[in-house]
């Protein structure tokens, strides 16, 4: 839902001279050769994909997506790939079994954020190519980098190894949901069934595609990220016989309730009156404090970005409670939030309009950290508005999912820390991304692994129009798509040495 | 603004027989003839009244408005008619010296309300006739009854007593505004000038033509309403450098206040807990209580009109408290409100989305009870929020004006009851209307005048599309224009009398 947004504020560079030292892939050049050879034909495939959109929310091409997804993974070579269905959209399992020591999970999206074609300069279905200047060229379309673009190399990736002859260095436990963009509500049922389960066990952990190279060619790993839940409260003639059905007059609020006082009032109880600070029943009881370690890659990060560039970008002249640049950063990682998304009530066009509204709703989020549940929250907030007697005020869960985090010392971090090290790629570290990805589902019990993101490639404008996923680069430190898929390459061998010196 | 909603709830029915006893009009048979005589010039001139639109929202031919209404009084007999500029919309003062003891004054607003075309069976500056089945043929167009058939008609009587060779029994005094409709921002301007104010400061009371007769032939006296002022609370990144200028990613809410909450917590502030008393300081302080007469008035009332019907029409099961209804009247009559018309912030469509909102807005009213007056009201509430901190909230006040009342022996009201019974017209009395019309700029001071509503014809759709005003009645005992316009020629001449008999 917001993965794309991790590397904003707390980051870590650890600068290395761009030695051309590439990673130490058997046959690489070989490799090389068939990605390059393939390249027409991956970037076709991910323009067909790109003209099948999946949204959720709006029901579109949920069967069809699921069984696309599923032909996608037999087509790279996944020997074993069924549709799972959900209460709603249904996940996609698939299985390679390359006979290696190790298994590693692949998580996939293959649903899309809705868009408005109006707003877009190249159709959002068509995938063309265009030029990106200073960049080189990127494919345009909805899903281009959220994520089909991303997936599309993993994909092309281990066709590449397969079609030069190589058995793949781990197995893959591939699991893909249609929901990502609806907050995953149902993907916790695909991992539930038995024989997920078990092969999910089986991984080392689990990782997502991303494109999270920079422009200077710098990458970033990210250690986790806070949990988020959208929900929605209503008052109004639906949840009690106090308010009118619909708007009226507004003189009867002398004898009427008011859904949106009754709104008002409940929201109130929600936050401090610092207006941030969350003031639910036993909202903190969960919340672990930051680390030495953690604190120490916010305070790099923070010499790496610099406060006045940050604050432009975002539109603000102070943080909360004026605290300087490093606290802002500390209390991003470390704080769960209760925020208002939007309100929506009575008269909402210019002036004023002499109306007692028959509805009032409010559109929230809570950001959750490590060890916050998405349960915990979900019931404290109820136990919360009932103990107050907020009966008349409706809760509508949307969606949502707890934190996620995964050790810097675990296989699937050491080895893109080895893969960037080896290859000359500068990195850097963020700790928590204040934005959330379902990660817990792997990373929560009982599965309990380690669930990462992975992937050197760009693009831009997931969730906003002209969406985009480079395809050609300009930049020789800059990966296009062949660069991209090589890296996924690189990632398997290393993620399979890593996790062989862990065995010894 | 809403001064046709009226006699919802609060009304006594004085029942009289339906006996066929005219008002002692002298002549009347010879000026009746006439305005049968004059009815297509009369009908001919409302339609060419509503072809041209005055609309202050939009700025619509204030200057041709207000030019033509100055014309429309020269036409109907006016000796002198001036424009009288404003900060807004121009008003329009003139004047006819009858050379009679008792000078009235009456009120007139040459502006509509905004429409929609797409909305209405027949194009709404056409002014067609349109069956109006069981009541007879109306006329449908913006403005039809609020306000320029009423004072179409009212124009039509005083011609038609001239016209038949008669001097007018008062002498008049005529204040018209283009800003009625905008909660009559600058028409205290009006009644400033030195010339308007003396010439009106000779009346005996100013009245409002109104379309107040019911389905039955019944007529209403209304003796005050509730004040109104309508305003918006705004913070967000165009108050303070605290807030973010544009809505941005929601995971900033961590360090980054919210104008959403900002808002919740000044307007929690503003209301008590119960959702509607309100808890600004001093509020109440010069609230006066329900006199034992208008207890009288509004107990008869109940009677009237059934709690179930009242509760059906406004689509509650409830009144605040679960109070029974004739206290639930009471409060209607009594109690000054602070209402949230609308909440603006943020995402607004279906769902959720992960942002922080750059602004929030509430559109609020206040309903005013005597002695409350609009200064009062405004400085109380920006000394609360200043005394709370709340520096970062802008107050916007967008129009409004304090209560008006009128004694029940007033000359005027004794006129309307005399008139009524008279003719053998049921009436009812509403002690105090909880919708709102700028009468306190003639009831307050320096003018301290009587201010009442008369009329008696019969159209609906005010704000609305499909506005209608009955030309032609199929019920004897339900006033088409003639009715309507004899009913303003016999008012006259009783009010007259009754000045006359107070002056003994």
């Amino acid at each position: 839902m917001v993965r794309l947004t991790t590397s904003f504020g707390a980051v870590a560079l650890l600068a290395f001279a761009a030695i051309p030292a590439n990673a130490e892939t058997p046959d690489r050049d070989e490799i090389l050769g068939t990605v390059v050879e393939q390249r027409g034909a991956t970037v076709q495939a991910l323009r067909d994909w790109i003209a099948l959109p999946t949204i959720a929310a709006e029901k579109r091409n949920t069967t069809e997506g699921a069984e696309y997804m599923r032909k996608l993974a037999l087509d790279a070579g996944f020997k074993h790939a069924e549709i799972i269905p959900t209460d709603g959209v249904p996940g996609v399992f698939a299985t390679l079994d390359a006979g290696a020591d190790t298994t590693l999970g692949i998580y996939f999206m293959y649903d899309v954020k809705q868009y408005d074609p109006a707003e877009w300069s190249s159709p959002p279905l068509e995938g063309r190519l265009v030029d990106r200047p200073g960049e080189g060229q990127a494919i345009m379309g909805r899903g281009a980098v959220n994520q089909k673009g991303p997936q599309t190399a993993f994909l092309a990736a281990i066709k590449a190894i397969q079609a030069s002859g190589r058995k793949l260095p781990v197995n893959l436990v591939l699991v893909a949901e249609g929901e990502e963009e609806v907050a995953s509500t149902n993907f916790h049922q695909v991992v539930a069934v038995p024989q997920v389960r078990e092969a999910l066990s089986k991984t080392i952990g689990v990782f997502i595609p991303s494109a999270a190279q920079s422009k200077d060619g710098s990458a970033n790993i990210t250690l986790g990220a806070k949990g988020a839940i959208e929900f929605q409260l209503v008052v109004g003639g639906e949840t009690s016989d106090k308010y009118p059905k619909t708007d009226i007059h507004s003189s009867n609020h002398a004898r009427i309730e008011s859904p949106v006082w009754r709104l008002v009032k409940a929201l109130d109880t929600l936050v401090a009156d610092d207006g941030h600070t969350p003031a639910i029943d036993g909202w903190f009881e969960n919340v672990r404090p930051l680390t030495e370690r953690q604190k120490e890659l916010i305070a790099q990060g923070a010499k790496l970005n610099p406060e006045s560039e940050v604050k432009a970008l975002l539109g603000v002249g102070r943080w909360i409670d004026d605290e300087p640049y490093v606290t802002s950063l500390e209390r991003l990682v470390s704080q769960p939030t209760v925020n208002i998304q939007g309100l929506v009530a009575g008269y909402m066009g210019p002036g004023g309009k002499t109306v007692l509204p028959g509805r009032a709703e409010a559109k929230l989020e809570f950001r959750l950290v490590p060890a916050m549940t998405k349960d915990e929250a979900v019931s404290k907030l109820k136990a919360h508005l009932t103990k107050r007697g907020f009966d008349d005020v409706q809760v509508t869960i949307s969606g949502g999912y707890g934190p996620n985090e995964t050790e810097e010392d675990s296989t699937l971090i050491r080895a893109q820390k080895k893969l960037f090290e080896q290859s000359g790629i500068p990195y850097s570290i963020t700790p928590r991304s204040a934005g959330s990805w379902p990660g817990v589902i792997f990373n929560g019990a009982p599965l309990n692994l380690p669930a990462s993101q992975f992937g050197l490639s760009r693009g831009g404008g997931a969730h906003a129009p002209n969406e985009w996923f480079l395809i050609e680069s300009s930049d020789p430190k800059v990966n296009g798509i062949d660069g991209a898929t090589m890296a996924y390459v690189d990632y398997l061998y290393v993620v399979a040495e890593e996790a062989e010196s862990a065995a010894d």
